[in-house]
């Protein structure tokens, strides 16, 4: 048996979201890639992902496992599944940036150390067009320094409850987030965020909620009553699908 | 009358090219935001745009300019000419960043003292996904250095008969090239170009000569010897469009 770890690229828009569903419009970036590995080597085999991103989230570095039989050099793994790609999806909406075995204990989903998001956030009033479906626009000034000061609230270990969807199946609400930085690039605002995980939609949650800050239109300190009451109501509103990128996931191996 | 100034971004696929021309099945820059103006104030402009590219060349910050009866805030210029693109363009491929009165002897390409242009290139196997239509992809190393050294021979003063078209309707084929710098940006490979006016294609063909001779396919002294001869066959094949924008444009007023 030989375990091959992949980094993937995606356009979210192109999907229904990683997961494999049933009865969907979109295809999923779990399925096509399964889909793919099934044309390259003629093996059925799951795809583990190190992420399950929504519909709409973009990958940049998204880092997914399988197992098979057989044995091939990395790259050429890498430009198969892309020619099976190319093949089977009009467009090409994702893409294998780099493959490599692995030991066949290593699984992209448990073996994760952290998990690092982007949200794009464009500040102005004219729509994008290069960037349409890629950015959350936003028009209006924002106060930086109040978001910049709000979500140091959001860091360390919480009961994020007000931060996550009510379907959100993660065992526990309690989370440590590593890291939120946020900062000015032209006329976006970055949000970056790193954990070891995340419960369903928590950067887009945390992301709305500093927007609204930042809008003045919720309060600077509402972070710790949030967590107080684990209220989702007392969260903002959830940021939409299109501005947020899986970037990168790390391993010890 | 009144002479407005516009700022205007825009993915150049949607697009047969900024130059308004008849029978084309893609829809010209210029020509939409005429129509824009002509459906928000109701008169028949012509708009001045400070470069003309290509089809599939995009903008993120084209100057326009055109004169009108009517005056309106700069701001209600913005916000009704997009109003009027969004209604007319699906998907909305141009957008109006910014809008200001200017001096009616002001002519966005007649007054423009510099143009900035920047070529994307992308250097890995797997093709782009996020960014399709957005860059050209290149795959294999490409030296850096000797594209960088090369670059520099393109600086000054020359006869650039060697790097444009046969269509190029310039009366003179000497140009100034004020700079063209090179830089590695991630797994991409930026070149930008400035100067106070360039030739049919100058920046895709400048750009293509310089990418033969990062990957060794063409010799590294070889733009004095197409400088000299002034033969299109000297210079390398033309980049493709999707990779080049027109970034800003200078004026001294």
């Amino acid at each position: 048996m030989q375990c091959y770890r992949i980094q993937i690229e995606y356009d979210g828009s192109a999907f229904c979201g990683w997961q494999r569903q049933d009865g969907l419009f979109l295809p999923s970036v779990q399925g096509e890639i399964e889909r793919a590995i099934l044309g390259f080597c003629g093996e059925a085999v799951v795809l583990h992902g190190a992420g399950r991103t929504d519909s709409g989230v973009h990958a940049l570095g998204m880092v997914a496992s399988f197992h098979t039989s057989k044995d091939y050099r990395p790259e050429v793994v890498r430009d198969a599944l892309n020619a099976h790609l190319r093949m089977n999806l009009r467009g090409q909406p994702v893409a294998v940036l780099e493959a490599s075995k692995v030991g066949t204990q290593f699984h992209a989903r448990y073996s994760c150390m952290r998990r690092h998001y982007l949200y794009r956030l464009l500040c102005r009033r004219a729509p994008p067009t290069l960037d349409k479906g890629r950015v959350w626009n936003v028009s209006g000034s924002l106060d930086l320094v109040a978001m910049q000061s709000a979500a140091a609230n959001l860091l360390g270990q919480h009961d994020f409850s007000a931060f996550r969807t009510s379907i959100c199946q993660a065992a526990s609400p309690i989370k440590t987030l590593d890291s939120a930085d946020i900062m000015q690039a032209g006329d976006e605002i970055h949000f970056r965020f790193s954990a070891r995980s995340f419960l369903h939609r928590q950067v887009r949650i945390m992301t709305g909620t500093l927007v609204e800050i930042g809008q003045g239109r919720r309060l600077k300190n509402s972070i710790p009553h949030a967590f107080e009451t684990g209220l989702r109501t007392d969260a903002g509103k959830t940021a939409p699908a299109k501005g947020l990128y899986f970037v990168c996931a790390d391993y010890d191996v």
